[in-house]
């Protein structure tokens, strides 16, 4: 299996990406937007072409185990997928070999080396990258992104996260010499021994999806696992498969190209009654689980699956305190934008937005807090007023769940803005939301205010203007609800040096990371790349990030053996 | 605080440390000879001294949450030690004003940042080498070990070891930049925006020390977390506080003089019926476990203190296969020097010593199952033929457990080497027993031969010769038992490269660290701090090792902040 010439190939890529994660310097391989001019005046057709191409049908890729079919996506925007996916049950039978057939690919692509695999994995991407359009449409009519967002958020820089993700692989792999020679002279005599340093994976990984960021979330784990020798099994959310069927398909297409067993990779499409992440997640050749989702099922994994390095991104209280500005129009359509932003269903989006009581002061003068939530409002509709723009920041609600809390809603007494249904211009039967924004209060020494309603999360387009006493008691809000529930983002507003300086103190130590004065074009809920981590693993909405050195090590030992030297 | 000068006065040894970490070639920072013309004349007087001195007294170092005394160490060399150590009762009083304690000491810590934190440590462990003799003789009067052999293993080898650690947590926590500034450039728009990352702690650490290793086993996590900003709780084994308290109380001095809360290291010391390692290892502020003993307790500790990165070292069966040798008396003494060294009571002590049970090939010609065992028995029997050498080699037995275990296998009809019971020339009522080697068969298609006793750890001074069908399946039994068992070492011996070709492989795939044809002054129980790693973490032994990333990264998380530029 000579790979010499995809190590050349993707040699300088790799490179620049291993520089730029210790640099964090601005570096992106793959660019972000789905102009002609970048990709072509013919890839947006092909890949619609494509898209379409597999709607209603079957789908080929075999998974060792898998009985019958499964169909179980419907867009956001309206049509049912109907893409019939093998269905692994989750019974011992199946998933046993499922996970026979995973271990048995493993020692073959453990004795390939560091090189040989991350050049497979960096090919598996340009190959990924080739069908970009195509998965854009399948993450935006599985998660509800509109399409720019799909291209950007599951195509360009999930992409990124992954190379991200491989370029941490790779250096953690390198830090032990594969051989060395070791001499040790005393008095008596001279030792002289060669030694070498086998790198060797972790067991079979498991990485569970999620409906929302079926892509970026899913990949950092895949292609850290896969780099460093180890079989994946990926799967993925019932409603958002086919971004991730894909994925398998063309990681088996280079395997199999290069004589691999393809069953490096597997999907494992499930019957949404099975419960089978749960089934795969506690059985012993399963020694590394990635999961993004629910802090319950995300906690119990942590609790429940000991014999795996598992890597969890749950639900948190995102953060935003409102000291004081010198640009009030900037920080309302930051975060007006923030809220809007695939209708409030990031984990990073905003939703405890703190404010003193007394009202905050302005390059306008000084804002009651009535006022301020008025201005929010405003940014809000603005950004939204023209029905065919506010689609393409929106996308579709997620799912019911989502669209029965923001629904919920109305006709409280409390709104500082209503939530309104858009109907979409292209996709009738989308169902589509505006955020909601609720007035609450922080409560007193004397009581606990609204605490119940903004100490849980409330995941989708409904966030929370809350009343402190002061910036200390917003601070204080902060630090305690994020040590407890945790949370994915912070930001803070504020002209007083001291105010934030005391917020940042408060973030790094309650373990999440913060922005400072957002008024322009970065927003709270979006990171970079090979520059800003995803969570921290510092608090309880994350058990980890992407991606740093500790997202890597757990997923490979070293093995040495050493023998005399004459 | 200033730090500025303890930087300067060990930049040089870090910079040693960590290109040591990288290279793999020998590095040692502590003079392992107990010399005079090391140490200095009075270095060792004045350490049995300072030893002596401590006994029957009472320990003045203070514990929060400590009410009354135990003294619970008495030496296998015979006399009581009578120290007595403030106790931590189990209770949640105690163990909640010890985490609090421990908790308010952090956030000064974490703000001293990466330099400081670690010319601490390196400050800790030069006033640890200063106490080296004392060290030693505590080491000896609680786990057993020779003088010199606790000088080196408890004393300089463990400073090499802790260094190592310090080494790894630097190298980790400086892989991002403290800032940066990030511009992306677009045809709309520039962004650029300064970031800063802050190394923040996981949380409160705690250490189990075991009885056989109070040093060499504990300081690497003590001072992994220590370093990378957590603080550390030491829970001693019962029969082996002194070293650590001695540890902790060098810590603490260290840690005053700076202006910091001694607070950061405390020692819990127990009244052995307490249980208080469960109890310390599963509150919610304990987020380090670092534990060395009983693979019973390590496997609770994985399974329940899911809340903490936890990293174990348990036990496993220990392997040597023998195929052949061009040196069969190099062969037979260093492997009795391995069955005695510690009375076999370390880690890495072979244990399953599997042979054909037609025998091998040697330079001496073809030796019989029987006549290799008489080699080994004879080699054991020269090495420890005179009692004033042979105490010096296996110390004494460190628990009555361990001397039954032996004592057991007198009148046994399958002995190649029947254990004596030798009077220590220095220390009447020292326990020292010599070495037994049993003759087991591995079993055949139609039986399980002895496989019942030597799938279990037997721990101290009984190894088992065990005859096979052939290499092969020698090579086979290799593989299940540490797949099943786990192992911290493995060792070979043949002339015939396919053999060597085949048993690395069965040792990789099985995540066991591999020593081939050990025949001069290399032991295969023995580890050289910066060259090999002790344990894998691949195999069911150990869930980790010393040292490497994996054991560091867990220990700490990076928070970003960022902000716009102008």
């Amino acid at each position: 299996m000579p790979l010499d010439d995809l190590i050349d190939r993707h040699r300088d890529l790799l490179t620049q990406a291993r520089t730029a994660i210790g640099a964090r310097t601005f570096f992106s391989a793959y660019p972000e937007s789905p102009s002609p001019r970048v990709y072509g005046e013919t890839a947006a057709g092909e890949g619609t072409a494509a898209y379409e191409a597999r709607l209603g049908t079957e789908w080929a890729l075999p998974t060792p185990g898998a009985r019958g079919q499964v169909a179980t996506e419907r867009s956001p925007f309206g049509p049912e997928l109907g893409v019939r996916y093998p269905r692994l049950p989750a019974d011992a039978d199946a998933v046993g070999t499922l996970m026979s057939a995973a271990g048995a690919a493993m020692p073959a692509w453990r004795r390939t080396g560091v090189d040989g695999r991350s050049a497979v994995c960096l090919e598996i991407l340009a190959r990924l990258h080739e069908r970009i359009f195509e998965l854009a449409h399948a993450v935006m009519h599985t998660s509800g992104q509109a399409f720019v967002m799909a291209f950007q958020a599951g195509g360009a820089h999930a992409l990124d996260r992954a190379l991200e993700a491989v370029a941490y692989a790779y250096a953690e792999q390198e830090r032990m010499p594969a051989s060395v020679e070791w001499e040790k002279a005393s008095k008596r005599e001279t030792q002289r021994m060669s030694k070498a340093f086998h790198v060797v994976p972790r067991g079979v990984a498991l990485v569970v999806g999620c409906n929302t960021f079926p892509t970026w979330n899913s990949w950092p784990g895949l292609f850290a696992s896969l780099a460093t020798g180890n079989a994946v099994v990926v799967k993925p959310h019932p409603r958002a498969v086919l971004p991730l069927a894909i994925t398998v398909e063309v990681a088996r297409e280079v395997l199999t190209e290069r004589g691999f067993d393809p069953n490096l990779v597997t999907l494992a499409a499930e019957d949404p009654a099975d419960g089978l992440a749960a089934v795969l997640a506690v059985r012993p050749e399963v020694r590394i689980v990635d999961f993004t989702g629910s802090s319950a099922f995300g906690r119990w994994l942590e609790d429940n699956a000991t014999q795996a390095a598992v890597f969890t991104e749950k639900t948190g209280l995102n953060t935003v305190v409102v000291d004081s500005t010198d640009d009030i129009d900037g920080l309302t359509a930051n975060l007006a934008f923030s809220l809007s932003l695939y209708t409030g269903q990031m984990c990073t989006a905003p939703q405890n937005i703190y404010l003193p009581r007394g009202g905050i002061d302005t390059d306008r003068g000084r804002l009651s807090f009535d006022e301020f939530g008025a201005a929010l409002a405003a940014a809000v509709r603005d950004l939204l007023a023209d029905d065919t723009r506010a689609v393409e920041i929106l996308g579709g609600v997620v799912s019911d769940v989502v669209r029965d809390r923001v629904d919920a809603t109305a006709g409280r007494s409390d709104l500082v803005l209503a939530s309104r249904a858009i109907e979409h211009p292209a996709w009738p039967d989308a169902t589509v939301r505006t955020p909601a924004i609720v007035a609450l209060d922080a409560g007193t020494a004397g009581g606990s205010g609204d605490a119940a309603e903004y100490t849980s999360e409330c995941f989708g387009p409904v966030s929370f203007l809350i009343g402190t006493d002061s910036t200390a008691e917003s601070i204080e809000r902060l630090s305690t609800t994020v040590h407890q529930h945790g949370a994915m983002t912070a930001s803070v507003y504020s002209t007083d040096p001291a105010v934030l300086d005391a917020v940042e103190e408060a973030a790094v130590d309650a373990g999440v990371a913060l922005s400072v004065n957002l008024t322009d074009g970065v927003y709270v809920n979006q990171t970079s790349a090979f520059s800003d981590l995803h969570g921290t693993g510092a608090n309880p909405a994350a058990n980890s990030c992407f991606t740093d050195a500790a997202f890597v090590t757990p997923r490979f030992r070293f093995v040495a053996t050493r023998r005399h030297l004459p």
